[in-house]
């Protein structure tokens, strides 16, 4: 059972610019056409758990882009579009329940996604992995991927890889 | 003539801790004594530009560690210790003045140190270069790398290399 983060930020640490744009991300160069390791990362997770802030901006993507199950933390949406009904779930209370309940329907693998929600499991010390792709631009400004803690964590750098002239991605796994 | 960024920073992208401590940095296992590189850095460089604080800080370590001639930027330091008369001097003034009459006297390439003379740096899109070292740990507060920007910068990357089990090292350049 893992929980694991895979996400892009700016040099500064941002996933999303001041406009809540990420433009900086989709409009970089990919002449190949290539999905950086995504579709290959997908395969490895049992179901996604994100926010309604990062569910509100997928929804708002030309496609649904997940094959796999999505769990949505929230305690203000009730339902969400018909069309998605039985690829998205709305859960809420506390996150280590959430988890294990999750984890009880056989969902082990979970893609933990959004700023907010990555900060509430980093607080609680809930994450097991993180892949982080760098992109090569300071934004100045945005919505931050790290926030707050009151206790360090330490992590143990997997690999890292030059994606491309814009994109690192570091693997890091928890521990000391 | 270049100026370049030489740092080191946590996961979330702090340059030192909430206690402006850099234990986190320094007390890193190094089992064969490596400088990862930061000598051959060095002997690339003809002077180093930091600002006050960071001088202050450097002059709490036990020995003076740099044999380059260091500026240090500030508006209330009127002298440097004795002992360090010949090696730092203090410069004050517009950066761009600045950097020009340091590099009339024969300073071509610049190690720019500090976060706050990075940012500003960095505000003016003098910086040509980056080395950043990141440590894999999640400080959750401190001194930050990065500031507000009016506009995004963005850098190409040159390489990215894991240097231990702790501490990834990425290269950019300023360029599309």
């Amino acid at each position: 059972m893992k929980n694991i983060v895979y996400i892009a930020t700016s040099m500064d640490g941002f996933i999303a610019d001041s406009h809540n744009n990420l433009d900086w991300l989709t409009n970089l160069p990919n002449p190949d056409g290539s999905d950086f390791g995504f579709s290959k990362f997908i395969d490895t997770i049992d179901a996604l758990v994100m926010g309604r802030k990062t569910f509100e901006k997928v929804l708002s993507f030309s496609e649904w882009p997940y094959k796999k199950k999505v769990f949505v933390l929230s305690r203000t949406l009730k339902k969400v579009p018909p069309e998605l009904e039985d690829k998205v779930e709305i859960v809420s209370g506390d996150i280590n329940d959430i988890i294990s309940s999750i984890n009880k329907r056989g969902f082990f693998n979970l893609y933990i996604d959004g700023g907010e929600t990555i900060q509430s499991f980093l607080k609680m010390d809930l994450i097991d992995e993180m892949i982080i792709t760098r992109v090569s631009i300071i934004l100045g400004g945005g919505i931050p991927l790290f926030g707050n803690l009151d206790n360090q964590i330490t992590f143990k750098v997997l690999e890292t890889i030059k994606l491309s002239d814009n994109m690192v991605q570091t693997r890091y796994v928890r521990g000391n």
